[in-house]
């Protein structure tokens, strides 16, 4: 693609491809002032919006354009999980600096491998790429919005916990942030001879996909929060973006309760140690409350389901969050991501 | 605000403040992991997304953060505007330096103020900020999402314009980029003796506030879209935002059809010359076709409407726009505002 031929050539070609994922909910996509979408009767509507940033939330030098794309849609579907929603519709603003929007001795442009990996993952999910806005940007920024449908009164909230509920987790823990650090390290060491423009991406071997995957290309839990919010099971539900600790603690903010983490519970990524696990974040595992009785399955669509902890009353002198280990119990702080802090 | 309060302390602050601008449609706002609204029956949900660029969109130096704020949701209300669509939320995602959060010498931080402006707004046009996202950027950014309600299959289209319709414009053209071409002289004029942060913005002298109105703090046409929509009376409409040029060429490719301006009947702003009126873009007023005979009055809460040409049929050897003075029709090329171009 050149860049001459300008912004509406793009949005041509990306209409093109954005049309294939459908949805019976999208009226109207790429091409107007607005998007136009409907919802069954009974339903209301849930929207999330996620920012990612060049240089904070991925990198150029590393992460394959795919990866980004991918993990860009993934941060907006696993919000929507979180509450229990189905996917209506996705939008995607970007903002580049031109030479990811060129093409470059005959490689495919930046953008094309972003929607490239956007568009799988859409498409998977059933989602369609209905809108977004393009514009020149010297940083690399991508907005995305999801907008989903849930029956009136039935979403999960991060609210809904109570004393004496139990505490769950879907899939594992730590994977993304043991998968990071190893791509940390890859990048470390290939550090190529002559330089390359800050744009070009590493190559990932073959072999180490796999384990690069839950960094690169995680699943969000769309048909896990689906399940819950169907069967009436859970009290409240949040992703696992920021990181165990800090999510845990967001969820008992909201509930005003306390929470107690048995750490031999804890349902640890092969790869990862139990600091990853609690403080990683970006695994984008469903974490969520059901009252003690409740008949939770061990695992929900294929992803095991794992019990870690409980939930306490709030008490003058109890930690907010609480790890227990063979050594007692000790007060766990939120360390995961936290923006301006 | 100190910066090492965190984000949900910022979060919190924000949240407090947005709550004031309700909507009968919002049922959760910010806090969860996604917001959740309602629509009435026989509605369908317009959404539209548009990102604003430091550098490109604003200037840190020369736009207030009241301006910023206001024009950054001004663009996605105004997208409502050209469907018909009454405002059920807005979304707004902050990409910010830090210098730009903390409070600097005893001043209201810049974000603080970019809110002021947003919530202004907002609140005037009823329109609850319901959500959004905040990161730490080396450059400001803002993407603000608005979400929408329109009665099923009656929303403004781009793409409905016959032969022989006749092309209406609301309010004025050209005082936009008038004001913007007074704001860089402004600004050329005052450049401070010893260096200031380039973030700090210009101050804006009482007696130029109106004249630099037009740019600074648009108004979006949320109700002439709505008057026109309930009416029936608009074949399609368009918002002004790129330039009559631009969006008139957008408006003839979605419908199909060739459009003859007619010069002497441009309602050009007194500030504004023909070329700012046809190319200047971020006007923000509707554009709209209605057929023949269609009573179309001279104003619309409040604001004048005027008769500016016609639509044609597309012919070979016929420009798709034409622009029609004494001295004959002549084609005019879309020369507003394209990004990557």
């Amino acid at each position: 693609m050149s860049i001459k031929q300008g912004e509406r050539a793009l949005l041509e070609q990306i209409r093109g491809r954005a049309a294939k994922a459908s949805s019976s909910g999208l009226r109207l996509g790429i091409g107007d002032d607005c998007a136009l979408l409907r919802l069954r009767a009974g339903e209301e509507l849930a929207v999330a919006t996620d920012l990612s940033i060049a240089g904070r939330h991925f990198r150029l030098d590393l992460h394959p354009p795919e990866s980004v794309g991918h993990r860009t849609l993934a941060r907006g579907l696993s919000d929507l999980a979180a509450m229990g929603a189905r996917p209506l519709a996705a939008f995607v603003s970007l903002g580049l600096p031109p030479e990811l929007v060129q093409n470059a001795n005959r490689r495919e442009p930046w953008i094309a491998r972003f929607y490239d990996g956007l568009l799988a993952l859409a498409e998977s999910c059933k989602t369609p790429l209905a809108g977004g806005d393009l514009a020149e940007s010297p940083l690399a920024v991508a907005d995305i919005v999801l907008v989903g449908a849930v029956p009136h009164g039935k979403a999960l909230l991060r609210s809904g916990a109570r004393a004496g509920d139990l505490l769950y987790v879907t899939g594992s823990l730590g994977g993304a942030a043991a998968a990071l650090a190893r791509l940390a390290e890859l990048a470390a060491a290939s550090k190529p001879a002559k330089a390359q423009p800050a744009h070009q991406p590493l190559t990932i071997p073959k072999k180490l996909e796999a384990l690069l995957a839950p960094h690169l290309y995680p699943r969000p839990r769309i048909a896990q929060g689906l399940w819950l919010q169907r069967r009436g099971l859970a009290t409240s539900a949040i992703d696992l973006s920021d990181g165990l600790s800090t999510d845990l603690a967001h969820l008992c903010e909201e509930s005003g309760v306390a929470a107690e983490l048995d750490a031999a519970l804890l349902p640890i990524h092969p790869a990862a140690n139990l600091a990853q696990a609690l403080d990683g974040g970006e695994d984008y595992e469903l974490l969520f409350t059901a009252p003690q009785g409740a008949r939770v399955p061990r695992a929900i669509a294929a992803v095991p389901v794992t019990r870690i902890g409980r939930m306490l009353r709030l008490r003058k002198g109890r930690p907010l969050v609480a790890l227990v280990t063979a050594q007692g119990s000790k007060p766990l702080e939120p360390h995961g991501w936290q923006h301006f802090s």
